[in-house]
């Protein structure tokens, strides 16, 4: 399977982290973000959307949303799909951190790490800072009582949720402030096969 | 079953509007949104997390995130769920309208309409601006040659992705600026049962 891919899209490496947990050999395909191929004619036969990452599998079928490739490679496996009996609740968090967690945090990350200065939106930034704070607040308050978010195991939503919280670069997230969210990311960074984002895809960015 | 809700709330009417369209029975119970309740310590006790919408079902069961409610109701009911050969892309839309269109449509909309004039941030409205126009320009693209998003027919990917068109306030999306989803915001208002969000659930915010 190939993994249409880069460094900095904590989406990618959620499927890409979902793929080597789960034992699936997969190939990244570098896509140069910051110069534009997502939007490229080329790249459009692969993804007429531009969605970065698209999974193409063994059986020439294109999957794209991070969750979706997830759900596709849990249903494949077997694997990282937590107990039957908590679909709702795996599917619940996967949500919840496309709709609260790494879409605004991914955003955040870009604006403040990807941009030139003279171009970051500041109003923006300041919004989303407040907005990831919150959320940054239900996920360690989540993981107050338990080693992952959905049953006794690791499973999608964590990986799903993690997404953007093992970069270095600055975007309002310093683990030292959130306890409960440290221990959980050094949990999932103990499971055997785990590598940094920057360890399974190529980086795209080059600071000028 | 009994969902918590509140008219103005885009998730509350996708979760609410499969139930209609499934011919699910169930009852709003209003969430008086405006004045805290989703905060209060009464409401945790229904959702720690304090969501709107929160599904509780026949059997005591807590579901929240639209996305997840709707899987639930195709689940139980057969319907809305498509093909299940298409079963990714279904989903792939459901989490792609929670990453990219209703998560950032309500939040502008909140922004827009629920907040005194004097406290809206205007940095980031000009920016969610911005990037709603090309969430709308991705669905509008993905109607040009197909009735419904997925498939031959209605599924939950377009009640999700549909979660906040049919509003009035202004949010920067005007139908007649984008044909394609004009027609399939017809073509949804024309199913059996169908029903305008402030018909299904009780508003909460009155303007001062």
């Amino acid at each position: 399977m190939k993994l249409y891919c880069f460094g900095e899209s904590g989406n990618a490496y959620t499927a890409a982290l979902t793929m080597e947990l789960a034992g699936v050999k997969w190939d990244p395909i570098f896509v140069d973000f910051f110069k534009g191929e997502a939007r490229s004619e080329a790249y459009k036969k692969i993804n007429g959307m531009g969605e970065v990452p698209t999974l193409v599998t063994d059986n020439g079928v294109t999957l794209s949303q991070s969750g979706a490739i997830q759900q596709f490679i849990v249903d494949k496996t077997g694997k990282l799909g937590g107990d039957p009996k908590d679909k709702y609740e795996t599917l619940r968090w996967v949500l919840w951190d496309n709709h609260k967690m790494s879409s605004q945090v991914g955003i955040q990350r870009f604006l403040m790490n990807f941009l030139p200065a003279d171009k970051r939106p500041e109003g923006a930034i300041n919004f989303l800072s407040g907005r990831i704070q919150v959320a940054l607040s239900v996920l360690d308050s989540a993981l107050a009582d338990r080693d992952w978010l959905v049953g006794n195991s690791i499973s999608m939503a964590d990986i799903s949720c993690c997404g953007y919280l093992f970069y270095d670069e600055p975007f309002g997230f310093n683990r030292s402030d959130w306890p409960n969210i440290n221990t959980w990311l050094t949990r999932i960074s103990n499971q055997p096969g785990w590598k940094h984002p920057y360890d399974l895809m190529k980086r795209a960015f080059i600071s000028s």
